[in-house]
């Protein structure tokens, strides 16, 4: 009944999705995109400075729920990280506001302490702008995000904490 | 049997909303703090250099419908938007990235015509910090907020522009 209910929901949130497995590329490295991650909600947002780019950070439901009961060390199998990247810009309606302009890529992380031991328990995946292209030339794209966040072996590999709303 | 299955909805999402408005004191003018707005989804981002802080724009269903439908001029009636806002502070674990520091408010535009049309159809509220404390020693206060808005009365009051995912 749950899964039932559970679907439902999904339908009424967005029932579009199911047909976008079927038109983005999948990752070098077999990774599919997430469907409705869109719809998912917050974890975190960020800015870069040396890219001058702004970041959203959403979860799907597994890590929501462990972000929200502080059970992100480890994150628990399942869990699914999605951070959205924008090329910074200022607005134009607000003098000292800088906002999202260009798209630039969708970044994911998904936890498999099994099914992607190599790569420390995550498997990544990014797809490049509105376009959705795959990144990489091939599997070993991987290596690069996992040597990056390996800086932070010490917090499962992500960079994100996440944030505490009242 | 739509409303029934999005009850199921909200109950599976975050069971414990219901009591949210119990224990919040509403705004000076009367608005209450919505609902579960920690679940909504994301309309934007955005970060104001004059005062160092980071931001979330989230929307209720309404407003997401709208958004993505590119219907914002006016949005819908039944639209609110919430703005959560920290204080930004440099990654303890990235060089060059700025994240949320303190939570510092939730702001909050309801869309109602009729309702608010004292203050361009905008009910406006505010509450601060991680306590939710309502923002402003009187009803007067929306009138701050109107005043700042009516700046961009020709994008419906709103600053935000939503962004646009693949």
């Amino acid at each position: 009944m749950k899964t039932v209910i559970a679907l439902f929901a999904a339908l009424l949130i967005s029932p579009q999705l199911a047909a976008e497995q079927a038109t983005v590329a999948p990752a070098p490295n077999g990774i599919t995109i997430p469907e409705g991650y869109e719809n998912w909600r917050l974890i975190a947002i960020s800015q870069r400075t040396e890219s001058q780019t702004l970041r959203a950070i959403l979860g799907n439901s597994i890590a929501i729920e462990a972000a929200r009961q502080g059970k992100t060390n480890p994150w628990p199998n399942g869990t699914i990280l999605a951070k959205l990247n924008w090329k910074q810009k200022a607005s134009d309606k607000f003098a000292t506001a800088v906002i999202p302009g260009e798209f630039i890529h969708a970044d994911f992380m998904i936890k498999d302490s099994q099914k992607y031991v190599a790569t420390g328990g995550w498997g990544y995946a990014r797809w490049l702008g509105q376009q959705q292209q795959p990144y990489g030339k091939d599997a070993s794209f991987a290596a690069e995000c996992q040597g990056c966040h390996s800086a932070v072996q010490d917090q499962d590999f992500v960079f994100t904490t996440a944030v505490k709303l009242p």
